[in-house]
């Protein structure tokens, strides 16, 4: 395991770029040591060749390089990184096996990089700048994110370190068996908790509720203008934030298993807080109430015990640049 | 998180006592720098007055102290205990709730005392001196240790750090949900794990085996004269190991369920090693080899890595005093 | 598979009487060719000789005898029934194994004397006199029963014919498996739906919920003087029934178990009501509401289906009296 | 529910036509009373033209009516069937909705029409020709068939009476739920035992093993030329009888959640046999025997019962033209 010591003197002074490569863009951005975003630039993410990314990435560094100084550069993508944080192992969506792509930029960028998961990038910005603040703006030292995207992804942090694992391949919470012989995962495995607890589950429920001709589903299905398949996860949330029963009981159900999920995390990890991020925390209360309920049904050791805090992430799409900026300061 | 260093030098030098308190006895021993028990005492556990057990670890440290130099005593006990490594919150065997026994050690044994999760201390006590070492004796950093005993029990080390958690209530592993809706567990939740892991599962399976009537069962049932409630684990361990097709199968079911559940956990630490202990890995092979299948089979990305090694615990009942003593030492 | 033909014209005419022996009691009556008990008498249940029994129902039998005319004797048990319908192959309550039922009391009673599985005979009972009725009166063809008590028991009637199997034993519906690994059941399976759908299966979650200390069971723990192991169904039922929001709770996560179960009954059995019987039934629609929308929710085709009504049985404790004598009548 | 008497004297006379509408062939025949096969023509299915089916059917029907004399014709057809066996009120292959077939070939061919279910023809078909019958050609009363084609279709005859349900759709026993929060299935649940048990689902876990690079599917990978898509069942039953272990464990996966489902059909309905067909029965005991290991495992009061025997199907793809002309002789 690498580890990231958070009181490390040196990540506290001068700035790093972020960039964080998804599927469609490349986002990248200079970041301070207050974690906030000062400069910013995007690229499209080339998708027919995936050597073409690194250049994509040296040249969205370039741009940044015209106007601020920085002293290294940290990229965060999808995918299983080596623990020795310069190669990406396996991208699901980007057709990278074994790309050592640290090696690729460090040369054309001519400043140190390093390659973290995406998930684990935006769980340490939170950790450092987000979420995991209390009110007092202090970290806790142990912290559980879930990110509810399009899947869902996890992040670590215990002792105020980063948890990467043996391989570079902690943190797959979306990816632990939630129910045997459950839902397909594209992961190749069945029952995974992305299959319940994500922005994916959220809107095949919603189409599967719509193609039962459940009454309640009537409010959606007019939406969409007749078209399951025209259903989207923000659909969902705005109906259910402006009253619909339909679109709300669809939230609480992905609620009540994101509970569940959490329930088993606290049992492996014991966080004094977890963070829920992703375009589904949007939803905020809809989503967030029925995950303490049955986290507190769900807990195991509950007659002497708490549950831990159920918080938003607070650093939404920018958390990936940010935390990956922070993460190549040591 | 309280951490312990491996490297710290001071824990590396002199004797410590650790104390493994169980349901029925209490073990002791002087434990010297290299994880060997030089000297070893016991008491039976005072089973109506909780208070009482202070006294008997108490009698039992200065015993060894007659003809032992140690500089400091630690304890481990089931239960939850404080990350602060002082109080047991809760034990479900002792009825001790919020019980601050290194306080009531201290004073009687003069000597610095620390508290720990059994489970933990096992772990611990492999990582440094068991199972978790590789064939040149070097500790892996990171390492998971499931105790197949009555129940299931679970230790992580990442980074060389024993993982507590916000309040030292880390890595029930045993209280994680295997199942939705599965068995009753005595924790007050269903379908944890150990309901599907662990000698009582094993047992429980056998019983229902014999109850059944199934014929692969005639051997079993003949061993126990004909009474399913005379099973116990180690008979059906004999049994197989003697080449029983049915006490084979029988535990070859729990293996393959200890395959899922370490697919599971790999899924969300990424250990270098994972070793099991407590008396249901005496079965060897006969558990493990299904359970090496079943981790193959279920393991989350599965295509683009492999599964960490399945070891048996080296240290087997004293890995609880060796691990105590050894954390201890800080 | 012995059938009953509704239509057959001998059984409209005359009375008959029904036995139904439970684990503490033996309750007989006469029964008209309306269904209805004239008279009726009881005597408790010989626990320690099971042989004892069959003169415990003689016994009630020949005091009925002394006020009404009648030609056969029906007897309902709870346990498989051979398809002839005079043994009794297995009682789980009375340690009856093999039993010549019907033998032992044809000579004492002087009469035909016809053996049924309890459960069965409830569901015949409402098919023919109660909530198998429409608001004219008029019997469905196709109907299932569930019967919450402390169990969970089955019958079905397709085409007008009581469902008996093969061998007696059909309509076990309370041991199909509901989850795979679930709950342990008395029956030596696991998951049946019985642990899910039954008087015990809420008074377990009721002791479950009381000592997770959660503040919803509040109410309850105070009404049953903070002893978990003090509550019973009607309790709860009581309450939910008074408002309070935990009980009501509780009512409604066995309601939506027995939507989930009626769905699977519904895509083998396609009936055109279910009925609902037994203790737990008298929740009404604290339980009922929460099962229709579970069953709507689950129910196979439901795009280009209806669930079938779910409505309360109506002859309660009675039925097994009435639907034993009905079916003597063949 | 409409009823077939099997003793319905007119039944066992002259000819009757059973045409069979899959969703790319249309199959047609003269059956005559011992239910064989005398003559038999085929179309194609016309797939962009629902209402051009009708004409096929009529056509194939009058090229058999050149050659044979019959009175009456049978139609199964996948779907479901309303109870007056006149119109098909859904088929998923065929997007026919509420078509009332019956009208619309009577007038063409000039003869009683009925049409029925096709798993339910074939179970019909196998009651009374095939896999029901004992060494003595006797047909048993209570039995229950289950087809695994692409997917799992469901028959149920009880006391000699083809079972239809209420509304002609009982029997789909492929979408009883077999695990909550299961596998999606095409037909809107989740957790289907279609899902687990069907020539899909031994395809599905094929190319997972195969994409998982696991050692155990070499030889299946080396057949399919390195491309999972390209796996079939029969290729993978074809090695498994070859000896290949990989496709051998695929087998007995399949085989052990029949053995399961079948379990479960049992405690419901009781029946003498369960007949065993479609494609995925063609592997024989490489499917049925860890079948009848996990329904011995998994039936309920298996103390003190036996389980039915598990018979393969023994008119193959006949099944459906039989069972459909059979059905239209009362």
């Amino acid at each position: 395991m690498v580890e990231q010591r958070p009181e490390a003197p040196q990540r506290t002074t001068g700035n790093a770029v972020g960039v964080d490569i998804g599927g469609t863009k490349i986002a990248a951005g200079v970041v301070d040591h207050r974690g906030e975003i000062i400069a910013q630039t995007r690229r499209e993410t080339p998708a027919l060749h995936p050597a073409a990314i690194a250049d994509a990435v040296a040249d969205a560094v370039a741009e940044l390089e015209t106007t601020h100084a920085f002293a290294t550069v940290g990229v965060a993508a999808a995918g299983f990184v080596d623990a020795a944080r310069r190669s990406v192992v396996f991208a699901p969506n980007l057709a990278w096996r074994d790309e050592p792509l640290a090696d690729h930029l460090e040369s054309r960028v001519g400043r140190p990089v390093v390659v973290e998961n995406d998930a684990n990038a935006a769980a340490w910005a939170e950790y450092r700048f987000g979420g995991g603040l209390d009110e007092h703006g202090n970290a806790v030292d142990d912290l559980v994110m879930l990110t509810l995207g399009t899947g869902l992804g996890g992040g670590i942090v215990s002792g105020g370190l980063l948890q990467r694992g043996a391989n570079g391949a902690a943190a797959e919470l979306g990816h632990v068996r939630a129910v045997p012989g459950g839902r397909t995962c594209g992961c190749g495995n069945s029952g995974c908790w992305e299959q319940y607890v994500s922005g994916n589950a959220l809107v095949r429920d919603a189409r599967d509720l719509l193609r039962s001709g459940d009454p309640v589903g009537a409010v959606l299905l007019r939406e969409v203008g007749g078209d399951p398949e025209a259903v989207t996860g923000p659909v969902v949330t705005r109906l259910a934030q402006a009253g619909d029963p339909g679109c709300a009981r669809l939230l609480a159900d992905v609620g009540r298993w994101l509970g569940e999920a959490v329930a088993s995390f606290v049992a492996v990890l014991d966080p004094e807080v977890v963070v829920i991020g992703g375009g589904v925390s949007s939803a905020g209360d809809l989503l967030l109430a029925p995950a303490r309920v049955s986290l507190a049904e769900n807990l195991s050791g509950r007659s002497h015990r708490k549950p831990p805090p159920l918080r938003t992430a607070r650093r939404g799409n920018d958390a990936g640049i940010i935390g990956a900026a922070d993460l190549a300061r040591v």
